[in-house]
């Protein structure tokens, strides 16, 4: 909270020089270390859902129309309408974020069968995320539901680090990586929070898999600047959604709060996508251009 | 590494008014948030074999020399010699840091015998803690060997959680807490990261429970700054050694650093104790008088 009340720094560059003063803060508020400008941007990215439109074309021409050019289709979208999605991209600023699953199996399951329709439909997707330039395909190492899952234990930490490894380098030779998502304990005990994700990152130790962060799923975390430095560069994409609801940036009011966040995504020069994976509870023609100018200002804040 | 190779900045500070620049930095280097004044104290704390000295006496006629005022005393300890320890610390400076743990069972057991050992031996440690003015118990949930374990899921979380909030009103009666540690994957894999332990401690929701972060574990986070600030107002004690063979602090050459999470503390104000957990390699009385020297630069370079 104290690290919200600073007063705003003033902040004057040139050539490699840089003065960042936080004037008139009293001796208890922090200043920021984020005020450095280190290269953050804010690229906003939406889900074929967010917008209302009926065709990709209309989508897209309303996205372009708000200054939105990341564009996150499901894995299984990405299969089934790839022409599609290519020829509706061509002649547009709009570019692939990141590829939101769509594979069948999983990567813990115990039953080969099932490991090995993830192998094989998780590498379709791959192939396909790498041909249209995807940040990643994003991935959850097992949901509660699925079972019979290996047991939470460091042995199934081993095996998934050395079965990402496998898929990770499979990903950079095509072009692409694979984005470990942590989902709240409703949804994903096994890996709840960002600092986690990087820790397997780490120990994979391969460019070909990254991790990420979604505002709603947060919930699990204590500070959501603290998350976002731990994954540093590790973190390849974030979703954002409201925060009480999961639905709309905006539509949960002062609930969504994402300032301390963008605060720790400036501080490690983030550059990727933060891309809408929410519902909507009003008018989506009133209540997107509504969160993006929340989102964009609270960016400006942080 | 970026945020290691900035200028130091400069800090004048009048009353209620602070101004902080970082001079000649360059846009992509990073000004530390923490370099406003919150507060944060380092306070020294050692365990009872750190010192060379065969009495608590000598031990702390040694400390005191030194300027170390904690002392962590083992929970065993602590009941045994109470009256000794309680006796030497008269007409001192000294002061009980945390209590390393020292009770049986514990308190993920399946074994009702070996659980209620747990809570009869916790609490009567606790009961010395407070006597003392302890800043609190430290617990692990379950080492990797203690089994039958509970398995590792939600239903157990929320039983921990549930069995932290009794234990964590219990010791707030007492003027105490109880400090949850995470340790390394090879000691314990249920608690690993001070994100978590500190995500726990906002479940329980108790001011008696609390979690730490020590220097020695923390090879399982990728930021030893965003672990300390996740835990912020949770943050009741710090273990440190030396970060390649868990000796004294410097022992280790250029591993021995500490001023990304010397930095976390500051930035979170952190008051409570550094205590070492650690072996020798070589001659106490010449290694001791390093490590002190050695922390203490980097807490003021962080």
């Amino acid at each position: 909270m104290e690290r919200r009340d600073f007063i705003k720094s003033s902040l004057v560059a040139g050539a490699g020089l840089a003065v960042a003063s936080s004037p008139l803060a009293s001796m208890t508020s922090c200043a920021p270390c984020c005020k450095m400008d280190k290269g953050a941007q804010l690229n906003i990215s939406f889900q074929k859902y967010t917008t209302p439109q009926q065709t990709l074309a209309e989508k897209f021409d309303y996205m372009e129309s708000l200054g939105v050019f990341g564009y996150e289709p499901h894995g299984g979208d990405l299969l089934s309408q790839f022409n599609e999605i290519e020829q509706n991209l061509r002649g547009r600023n709009i570019k692939v974020s990141a590829i939101c699953a769509g594979f069948s199996g999983f990567i813990l399951s115990e039953e080969p069968e099932k490991k090995q329709l993830f192998d094989t439909t998780m590498r379709e997707i791959i192939d396909a995320a790498g041909q249209i330039h995807s940040t990643g395909v994003i991935m959850v190492p097992a949901f509660n539901g699925q079972v019979p899952c290996r047991p939470h234990n460091q042995q199934t930490r081993d095996f998934l680090v050395e079965e990402l490894k496998n898929l990770g380098e499979y990903a950079l030779q095509r072009g692409t990586t694979v984005i470990l998502e942590p989902l709240n304990r409703k949804e994903c005990f096994f890996l709840r929070q960002v600092a986690d994700a990087a820790a397997i990152c780490r120990d994979v130790n391969s460019d070909g898999v990254k991790c990420m962060g979604d505002f709603w799923h947060m919930q699990e975390e204590t500070s959501d600047f603290a998350a976002f430095i731990s994954a540093e560069k590790y973190l390849q994409h974030v979703h954002i959604a409201s925060r009480g609801t999961r639905n709309t940036p905006s539509e949960d009011g002062d609930l969504d709060n994402y300032v301390d966040g963008f605060r720790g995504l400036k501080a490690i020069g983030y550059k990727n996508y933060v891309s809408f994976e929410c519902g909507t509870k009003g008018d989506k023609l009133q209540v997107i251009p509504a969160a993006l100018e929340l989102i964009r200002k609270q960016w400006e804040e942080a």
